[in-house]
């Protein structure tokens, strides 16, 4: 499988381009600044030079998955997130529906489904996920939409809880287990039109997409 | 007509509190503070409190239709648009889902089809006018999107100049006229489903919403 995986530099998204690579897929990873081209290419990813708050045209076609894991990170403002979370999403979306790449993993967030839940301080952020969440819902691609607790630094598990389409109660993942379950659902077709919520817990990383395929289907 | 304006007590929202009452119509306006009642309860509207940040379902059941109007201000931060002009919209369309209220007109703003045409000042502001237009048009309300110009405290023309979806350069428009082709909207069910650009100039209204009805269909 050929996948884009924007938001390749850091965090989760980082840790997918590697998981991929690891698992014998080819990776396109987006970067806005070449300087971070080598570290990507020296892992064996085919790096492009795009920005979604400009061009990143050259970056979709020919892949067969997009994986957007990209967002603006709590140092920047709820203008970044506007700009970079929400839109720059949106303008991959449509890219995707105008070069016919129609299979899409989206990482969101735990809680939204209902920024309301959310406290005050990041109401806004959970606002725009699911603002994005809803546009590609709405744009028929392949999509799956992964909305982890919150993100911890620990070391994977393996093993995760999922909730489909929610869990009910909040909760922590390392990000080195969201990889692995985003890497997974690029890998298994049938979670497309699935959206979970995603812990740390016991279930085997593969029963648990199992679980999302079949709860998927009869939601 | 039964409309419930949102946004009622200042600006845009306000003048089509008043030319709704004055063309005949029964108009409910929600306000988030009960000492904004007295003045619009002066005008002869029903006052109902209701919050976009909050609680709001009294509000929505039994209107005919609903006007959005509400923006957080410019004076108010970019997390407020993604709480209010944003997710406040998204959820009191999701309420008019839920009681059956299928008429919905929503003021959005020039440039909202392409937020990248926007100064960095207001990208983030398009941004989330973009996302709610196209959640709106997801929706399956039978909705139509206003997208005027720069607003002026001019006195109104009961002239304009449309574009449907887009007019192709930028120009403003008086607030009045706005409201005036927001209540025309409203009285003319057939402009449902159209989405378009409003600035002032030559064409009487009764003619631009015509014009609009007629490509709305074509397009």
């Amino acid at each position: 499988m050929h996948v884009l995986v924007i938001g390749s530099t850091r965090g989760t998204g980082n840790l997918l381009v590697r998981q991929l690579l690891d698992r014998g897929h080819a990776v396109r990873a987006m970067v806005r600044d070449p300087a971070q081209g080598p570290a990507l290419a020296g892992l064996g990813a085919e790096v492009v030079v795009g920005d979604l708050e400009g061009e990143f045209d050259r970056c979709i076609p020919g892949v067969d998955a997009v994986a957007f894991c990209a967002g603006s990170g709590s140092a920047t403002g709820p203008d970044a997130t506007l700009r970079v979370d929400l839109h720059g999403a949106v303008r991959i979306i449509d890219a995707c529906v105008e070069h016919g790449v129609r299979r899409y993993v989206q990482l969101s967030s735990m809680a939204a489904d209902d920024p309301m839940q959310g406290s005050e301080a990041i109401r806004h952020y959970l606002a725009a996920m699911h603002a994005r969440d809803r546009i590609l819902d709405a744009s028929g691609l392949d999509a799956t939409t992964v909305r982890p607790g919150g993100l911890t630094h620990d070391a994977g598990t393996g093993r995760v809880r999922v909730g489909v389409p929610t869990i009910g109660e909040r909760g922590t993942i390392p990000r080195a287990d969201v990889a692995a379950v985003l890497a997974a659902c690029l890998e298994e077709p049938t979670t497309a039109g699935a959206t979970f919520e995603l812990v740390e817990g016991d279930t085997p990383i593969a029963t648990a997409i199992a679980e999302v395929v079949r709860r998927g289907r009869s939601a």
